[in-house]
């Protein structure tokens, strides 16, 4: 069974917003067996959507259809699936309702001409309530491919699949399990990590599929297999894992979903009862914001500093002046100063600081862009690292983020 | 002149990684006049990527292809390429010397095999140089179509897309001129924006498309056209964006692109020569990180903190620990206070403090998951506005983000 996902919407041809929607959708839909064959995105135009929805009914069994359906003039999904389908707009109760009941407890006032209209959905086709808002999705059905419409708003278009998408699909269509499992390395680069393992890779079941996935400063490698046992299926997956996560012991962190070395950082310091604080500079608060966005940081973090101009880091943070005068601030006795500051001040086990510069500008110090020191202080003592991060700021600063976990890592398991 | 964008990559159809290159691609090619038909993203399958070209060759002038290219046995788009313009890989002596200058100059190693397979191209090709990576860029045509392969990594792509792409298209390509121009508005939902500003867009010329891009608690207006006419396309489409601000003169922020609602926070206190401090507790860090991401932050930002554990907005941010007793830490008085004690911390002339939960898990305090209190300290004194972000732990925190941004301004406009 093959799905494809058309996202229509001007604002992603023209590059104003990145479709995230469809990489959702493909990852829910592999949770139970389904596959994602191909993702279209189009023009908010009726001739390119009419196009998509039979190329696509070509390809696949299912074909799913987020945006365009929102209450202005520029949407046009409804009116062009009515025509795809020779069928015309009629008022859904049920939809009616939803929309009223939205406006009288959400919004408090009365809905609008253009809200009502929300409740005009093809004749033939079955109402997918959205409870989170006043597009309705719908499910329609030709040539025994069935055609979905949801709204390309997240929220809403992630309740409808989940709750009235998901049990369709799961009573309609017979499905094979799907089971992918990611390693996540750090510290080497993709040639060298495939030249390591290649012999294993060479011996790999053909029906186990192995990808890297390269980006800055890590390579992800993922195994992939589907199946109909699903227990057979992980077994096999899992003991090839096994294998590999061994060849490649001293640079991997994890699996993916099962725990982000955000989420292997956290466990630890909660299972251990220990805490963390951070100092951030050049970082400007990516790394704090990483923390906090996994639920449960409360358990450890006490807290975190950004003292961004150089005064603050004497007066708020407490480095001594002279120290800075002697190596600059963009140094490693600063940076290591910085993390055990921040152990005091919060009362913390752990702390990380960064002091670097992230760029366009050189700033007034000897350093080229791209120059960062990390420091972890941990109850062992304070270790630091100088790196160089070439001189785009977006990636400075997501790779000193990404190699301050990794250091922070490495410290938590030595202790 | 029409551009399909392929992406190859099965982590893009089992939405393992969100595709963020056709968006910055589809972005620059409007900058130059061309438009983006259609996105399509394939298996990294022969025989899917073989009819993706094919299918794209039907709709569009120029194919441009990402992803596949790299070193390991999971990439197959150069090999694929070459079947489909029946085609035979040689070895390019330029590529060749770019992977061996990387190496000795960055890896400082020698290059391995797979890394040296890199400088094989197909013959009829023409090669994009890629200076950031391994895998060069490729132009070739077929019965007047131009198909273009790049690697994904989004560094190498961008680069080779502005040096080697760009200049090629506007050599062989007559293009008109695309001008969109975006409207930032706070406050408003989109069926109240429409309903306000009906009569100007029943008025508006055919040629001007408008747009309604909603997102949580904005919704963007934006206003497409195209011409061979530069000045006159700009200075119809400015004529009437000027209305619709005045139209929207409440809840408009600025312009998008020109200028976000962080950098006009930023210009508006660079020139006043005026300084910011943060302290952030739900939101935990970023705010204070879209601050930083943006160049020159350091004119004005003079720090930020994360106090996220209670005790430490008494001993860190010196909140009196009395007001929290008696108001709780998530109630109004306790945001006033952060943000007054941060510009004292930090001796700034405005702040901006958060205090909230933000879930899954409701804490100790009586509030629902989703309160927050937002404050701004100000020359003038400090403003405080409590909130539902509902119960979305990701939700609430970039709600919470964009109205304290919001909030940041007004005041900011105020004084």
């Amino acid at each position: 069974m093959l799905v494809e996902i058309i996202t229509i919407g001007d604002e992603i041809l023209i590059g104003q917003i990145v479709d995230t929607n469809s990489a959702y959708i493909s990852k829910e839909l592999n949770r139970i067996g389904v596959e994602v064959y191909q993702i279209t995105s189009i023009q908010d135009d009726r001739q390119h959507i009419l196009n998509a929805l039979e190329d696509a009914k070509k390809r696949v069994d299912l074909v799913i259809v987020t945006g365009g359906l929102g209450p202005t003039k520029d949407d046009i999904t409804k009116e062009t699936f009515c025509e795809y389908f020779d069928d015309t707009l009629v008022e859904s109760a049920e939809v009616l309702q939803n929309i009223n009941e939205i406006f009288s407890k959400y919004i408090k006032k009365e809905p609008l001409p253009a809200n009502l209209k929300q409740a005009l959905v093809p004749s033939k086709a079955e109402v997918l309530q959205n409870p989170n808002g006043t597009a309705p999705g719908i499910w329609m059905e030709k040539d025994n491919t069935v055609f979905i419409s949801m709204p390309g708003v997240p929220y809403e278009m992630k309740h409808i699949l989940t709750e009235e998408v998901f049990p369709r699909i799961i009573k309609k269509y017979n499905r094979p399990y799907i089971y992918h499992k990611t390693l996540l390395t750090y510290g080497m680069g993709e040639s060298a990590v495939a030249e390591r393992i290649e012999d294993w890779e060479n011996n790999l079941p053909t029906d186990i599929k192995l990808a890297y996935l390269p980006s800055l400063g890590r390579v992800r490698l993922r195994l992939s297999s589907k199946g109909k046992n699903k227990q057979a299926l992980q077994k096999a997956v899992d003991s090839q894992m096994e294998k590999l996560n061994t060849l490649l012991d001293d640079i991997a962190v994890g699996f993916e979903d099962e725990t982000s070395i955000v989420e292997r950082v956290a466990s630890l310091l909660i299972q251990r009862k220990q805490s963390l604080s951070l100092a951030e500079s050049c970082t400007g608060g990516a790394i704090v914001k990483e923390i906090t966005a996994v639920p449960g940081a409360s358990s450890y973090l006490k807290g975190s500093i950004v003292p961004y101009e150089t005064q603050k880091k004497v007066s708020v943070l407490g480095i001594e002046e002279a120290l800075i005068k002697e190596y600059t601030v963009v140094s490693a006795p600063v940076a290591e100063a910085m993390a055990s500051s921040a152990t005091k001040l919060f009362e913390t086990d752990y702390a990380v600081a960064t002091t670097g510069i992230a760029g366009p500008t050189k700033g007034d110090g000897k350093d080229d862009v791209g120059t960062v020191f990390i420091a972890i202080a941990s109850p062992k003592g304070v270790v630091s690292q100088k790196f160089s991060f070439g001189n785009n700021r977006e990636r400075v600063i997501i790779k000193a983020t990404n190699k301050a976990f990794e250091m922070l890592l490495k410290e938590i398991l030595k202790n």
